[in-house]
Parts: C-alpha cells; structure tokens; sequence
C-alpha cells in the first residue's frame, strides 16, 4: 500500500481515503464520492479494527460482505481496497497507541472506554499506509469525526478531513451497517431516534435554549418507543463539554439500546 | 515545511530527517553525514520540546545556539533547518499523545514520568511534518532508539530509522548537548560512566554473564568518582526486559548524575 502511494505521490496524484469497516451502505458510498470529486484515487480501506471494540461489545459478530463490497466500491469508481489482516496491524508485541484526552472524554468515551484509543490509533496507522492527501469520514459518527480532527491538528498530519453529512433511511434512522441487527420491530422502533432529534431541533428553532428541555424531548419520545438510552447530551461542537444552555454552536448527541443493539446519532444546533 | 515536503515528494527525492533540540555537537554531526549518505535532502530539526521535560528538569536552562547550529548545518550541507515554535507545535487546547506502552516503561521512562510520552508524539509530528523517507538518531540515546523504531513499526510510519554509533569525547564521554553544565571538576568525574562500560565490556568479553556482577563494574566505578547512579541496568534488547544473566542481546543502560548534570549512556552486550 505505501510502495502504490508513493507512486502515485511521485506521479502527482491526489489520494483520497474513506476508512470503514466494511459491510458498505449509502452512508459510506457517499463518502466515497465526495473522496472521488477531492482526489485523483480513491482508496477505501475495510478493516474491522478490534482495538476499538470493547470486551463485552459486538467485535465477534460484526456484520461482513467483502464480496458485496468489493462490487460496490468498483461500481462505485474506487481506485483500490486496501484490507490490512489483524495480524500486520498489530503484532503480538504491539505496543503503541495515540490517545486524545479532551475531546474523546465524554459521551461514547464515557460508555465505551477504549473505544476511541482504538478509532485514533488505528485512523493513525491507515493514515500511514495510504498517505492520503484527503480522508472522508461521516457526521453519523460525529465525535469521531471531531476527534479526528483534532488528531490531526494535533500530530500535524498533512491529510484534509472532509465530514460528510449522514445518509438516512426514508423514515430518518441513519444508515449504520449495525442496522442489520435490529429486528423488525426494533427496527420500527428505532426511527423514535432521528424523530426525537427532529423534535428538538423544531423546538431549538422555536426559541428553547435550555438543554434539559432539549434533550427531554429526544428522551421521552425514544423512551416512548421502548428504547433504553445510552446517553441523551447537549455538548458544545468545540469542546465538547456538556452545555446547560445552547448558547454556542452546539451538537445533541445520542445513543440508545433497542434490544442488544446501539445505535448512536446527532444533530446540530445553532 | 509539510508544502516544501510535498514538492521534494514530487521530483522524486529522498527527505532524511535529523530531529534535535539544537546545541549541535559532533554526535548530531555523525546523524548529519548519515542522512546525507542515505537522502537527497536532509533536513535538521531544532526544537527544544517541552513535554520531554518533567517538571523539576532542565527545561528553562537548556542550552541554545541557533546562530552556530545554521552554521554548522551550513557548513555540513544540510537542506534545511526546520525550528518550529512552540506555540505552533502546542496550542493551548492541544490533546493528542502518542505513548508506547512496553520499552518506554523500564530505565528513563522510571527516572522520567512522561519523558517518553513527549518523545513519542514530538517525534510523530515531526515526521507529520517533513514527511521523511529515513531519519537518524543516535544510539546514545539507546532507549529513545528502541522506542522511536517501535513507534514507527506498530504506527506503520513510512520512515526508515537509521542509529548511529555514538560519538564519543577523546576520554570517552559520550557527547551530549547536556556536557556544558558540568563543571571542570564534574567533566573529569564523568569519564567514570565509559571507564565503567568498558570495564563491562571487558568481563563480559572474558566470560562474565551474570547482569549483578558487570552491573557492580559500572556502578563501583561511578560511586568512586563520586557520582550519584540513577540506574545501571542491564536489559534485552529486543523486549527491554531486566535480565539476570546477559543470555541474549542485551544493552547495559547508565544514568547517573555529576552535580545537577544527569548524563546517560550504554553500550551492547552480545
């Protein structure tokens, strides 16, 4: 993967790089076309990171389609596929990991410890084998996708983060590729999430600026569809510390169980 | 630096990267001639990192010579100089750590809580930064060796890491930015830590393998010049694990302090 990316550096190319763990839907093909219409090539890289999975958590049973995959991301235009084994990238003796420590504290920091040590060090080492002048990553996962950017104001890497807006089924639920746990009435249940979140945007818009209120809108109606909430949290999109009142550009960020499967969303306000 | 990168990338020339915190001395000179023989363009970068620095350490008083630094890089056909500052390097929101859990742990890592830490990240960003296809560091410095080609092999840098031998005063001293504190009467002391190492040496050569007894060599001879030992330890070198008998390639590793001065050196046994 290095020896191609350097060719394609020498030859001037632009790389562009859309990191998923596979099992591709809408959601990751519209990154894939905003990597298209940024760089010259276009790597999309499936990987199934275990380091970012917690012990208790769904690693084992992780929805997988290679060939489906590798289908869409050719119909798709997608230069290569880069798909590292979990032996390569880390090694028995592995010891080396990329820790943020402010924005990576709250929400699903809180709920899954590790879980973004996992997400920064392997965006890390993908960054490092593709050397990519632009990396796409979606607004579905949106603390990831400001923890990455922070990663790499940090550490100084010479890639472009590009954050894409989430891509949602017809009734509102975001695509995520842990839909297909869902049974069909979970399934049905779930869109009580971007509804919630629809309700609270209506009544940001209205005038409420209190964040309690706010967020008992998106709590009450996922409560009302039987869903266990994770987190229900008003944070400030530059911070990410808890806001008691919307009084700065601001992001609501969810995640509920339906069944055993969590799912996690947001929206902005202001 | 990363714009000037690229453009090198792109007419197809081999960046070697020589990172210092400046106060250049022979040693850093040697790491010079390396990345010559080894790139196209050679980059030395001066920077004085602060969060290598523990609290009660040197920080404030390092020494500094730019002017003679740009001279002598000038003068040993360095590219460019590359001297960051360090409000650019850490903002004041900045929270991003490379750490590297196994060899940082032992020796200096005990001496120096965090010292690694700072090695580890200010040494990603600036590989972030220059984009090198080799950078050189010196072996003495031995454990920031190991732990720098352990970063860059589980980070999957695209950086080969060259160590040099290190360059040693006529009595044997190894040299180091640090030296100028020591007093007359401190420097002539010093010479102990090398007399103490080729006393080690030397047994080890004649049969010795037992880690206490070519430990007592070195320490004996520190202790008779009245210097005080932070550690004398003996390691493998592959897992930087203490080793009771010397039945693999190890590192016999010293710190000990003259006055204030702490100095630090090691050589290979087997």
């Amino acid at each position: 993967m290095q020896q191609l990316a350097r060719e394609w550096q020498r030859a001037g190319l632009r790389i562009g790089l859309v990191p998923t763990m596979g099992y591709l839907h809408e959601g990751h093909m519209a990154l894939v076309k905003v990597a298209r219409a940024r760089a010259d090539v276009v790597v999309v890289s499936l990987f199934v990171n275990p380091t970012q999975f917690g012990p208790r958590e769904d690693l084992g049973r992780y929805p997988r389609d290679f060939d489906g995959d590798a289908r869409r991301c050719r119909d798709a235009g997608v230069t290569a596929l880069f798909c590292p084994d979990t032996g390569g990238m880390y090694g028995p003796d592995y010891s080396t990991w990329v820790v943020e420590e402010a924005l990576s504290i709250p929400l699903c920091g809180r709920s899954r410890p590790g879980h973004f040590r996992g997400v920064t060090t392997v965006v890390t080492k993908l960054f490092n084998a593709v050397c990519p002048s632009v990396a796409v990553f979606g607004q579905k996962d949106g603390q990831q996708a400001a923890v990455i950017q922070r990663l790499v104001r940090d550490l100084n890497f010479p890639v472009e983060i590009v954050v894409v807006p989430t891509v949602r089924e017809s009734d509102g639920l975001a695509m995520s590729s842990r839909n297909v746990y869902l049974s069909t009435s979970e399934r049905e249940r779930a869109r009580s999430i971007p509804e919630g979140l629809r309700l609270a945007e209506k009544a940001f818009a209205a005038g409420e600026r209190r964040s309690s209120e706010l967020a008992r809108l998106v709590t009450d109606r996922i409560r009302a569809a039987e869903g266990r909430i994770d987190y229900v949290e008003i944070v400030a999109r530059r911070t990410f510390a808890r806001l008691e009142a919307v009084d700065e550009p601001a992001m609501l960020a969810v995640a509920a169980f339906f069944g055993n499967t969590r799912l996690i969303d947001n929206c902005f306000l202001g």
